[in-house]
């Protein structure tokens, strides 16, 4: 029988002692040169990542963008991506969805069947019937759009909706609807006050963390205020400051140590 | 030189006398038996259905999340499907993507360069940023998320943000963005009163109008209350209405006829 989201990723928190998610988001005019020069570049370098990485992270997340900007190949790269992740690390699909029910089952089919991801971002703005579709798969976890890491984040997400912000109303929502316990929420690192005010409002919501590294968010900050009583139940996802931590051949290596940095750096924060 | 959208879809609606968006949203499930056979059952399905509507409509209407679900093929099923549509008909691709800026980009290479949309619904809530990659194409229409026709658009879309609701807010946003004069808005046929008041906010925006057909929308309330000065600067879609027209061998024949119907009954209502 197979793990739920939950389960994967909680045996590979404690297993690699790791907040750590790389986010392989690779894009080709960025890979070294003696990648470039691969069958099939992207999926080779997602390889040599996984292979150097996968005892040192928590889950991995692929932003489904960089797979459809390769074109009729895209699909194809990211399903053996997911094929060479070992079994018991989890993988999160950032695809930020959001659609009406027909749509949205189509999605779901898309990443939580013939992908098989165990996690999925979704845009929650459409409302409960568009999120219905995603958290019906009860041993999957959806990952609400809830307050991010950009400078765009205050056109909306923090305007009063109501008598409190939209991202809090997103929280609220999130919590009405997660009657399988199988709902999170994306949380921006440059957010720290918000981040706070999330934590405090769900205090056993996984929360993805993006935005540190080439967003500058403040790793301390970010596990203070994210994480749960546990000391733990927050994903900090790391892309950039990971693949591309050498744009030498010796990428493999350097994105080892950057991961393992990035781990002990979060680690030192613990409660 | 190639059309902008705005051209190419103000003369597919001159020459057609048609306000009508045909969504090329095919579910293989749900595809006639005959259809069923064929080497790709979607591309000669969206085919026939092309050649018998291309002198009825102002533009076709891909939802992404369909060529998704069809997992490895979808992506070049998709691009086989835009290469049959005629070259006067602008294709709107509906994807509902909304991420940060890098990822955007690369969403926008997927979309506007690949599959070369000459339109492409965007989700606005994670703000200026996330918008821009995709309104930097100056000669193709970025549609905004704005009210939609689903019941979860009363979740957060229509909750008063500060003074106003959240969907006015939107139009407030898209219309601060555009000077390139290339963003258009989404709105349900579902919500008479919201298309009412976003036409009075957005006099000359482009408005997507869903919702008729599977979902109900009114059809005379759509074009008295989506229409601008002109009596058009809309594009009423219908997906299931036309592509299921009948469940026979007749498929196309009845495609034909609802879409003609659909064209009908809008321009009676047209000033």
């Amino acid at each position: 029988m197979s793990l739920s989201f939950t389960e994967k990723w909680n045996q590979a928190t404690r297993r690699n002692n790791s907040l750590v998610c790389v986010g392989l988001d690779a894009d080709p005019a960025q890979l070294p040169a003696s990648v470039r020069a691969k069958a099939d570049p992207v999926l080779y370098f997602n390889q040599q990542i996984i292979d150097v990485t996968c005892d040192l992270v928590c889950c991995y997340k692929p932003n489904f963008a960089f797979y459809s900007a390769l074109g009729a190949d895209g699909f194809a790269t990211l399903k053996r991506t997911l094929d060479h992740i070992p079994a018991d690390i989890p993988v999160l699909i950032d695809a930020k969805v959001g659609d009406i029910g027909n749509v949205a089952a189509q999605y779901a089919r898309a990443f939580y069947e013939l992908l098989g991801g165990d996690a999925l971002t979704v845009t929650p703005y459409m409302g409960a019937d568009c999120v219905a579709p995603f958290t019906a798969y009860k041993d999957r976890t959806t990952f609400l759009v809830c307050l991010t890491s950009n400078r765009g984040a205050d056109d909306f997400q923090k305007d009063p909706l109501g008598d409190r912000p939209l991202y809090e109303q997103v929280v609220a929502k999130a919590r009405a609807w997660n009657a399988a316990n199988n709902i999170g929420l994306v949380v921006g690192a440059t957010q720290p006050a918000g981040l706070a005010r999330v934590r405090a409002l769900a205090p056993d919501m996984p929360l993805l963390i993006p935005g540190i590294g080439a967003q500058s968010g403040d790793i301390a900050a970010a596990v203070k205020n994210g994480c749960d009583s546990r000391g733990a139940g927050i994903l900090i996802n790391s892309s950039r400051g990971i693949l591309y931590a050498s744009p030498g051949s010796d990428f493999a290596a350097a994105a080892r140590q950057a991961t393992l940095a990035l781990r002990d750096a979060i680690n030192a924060h613990r409660p």
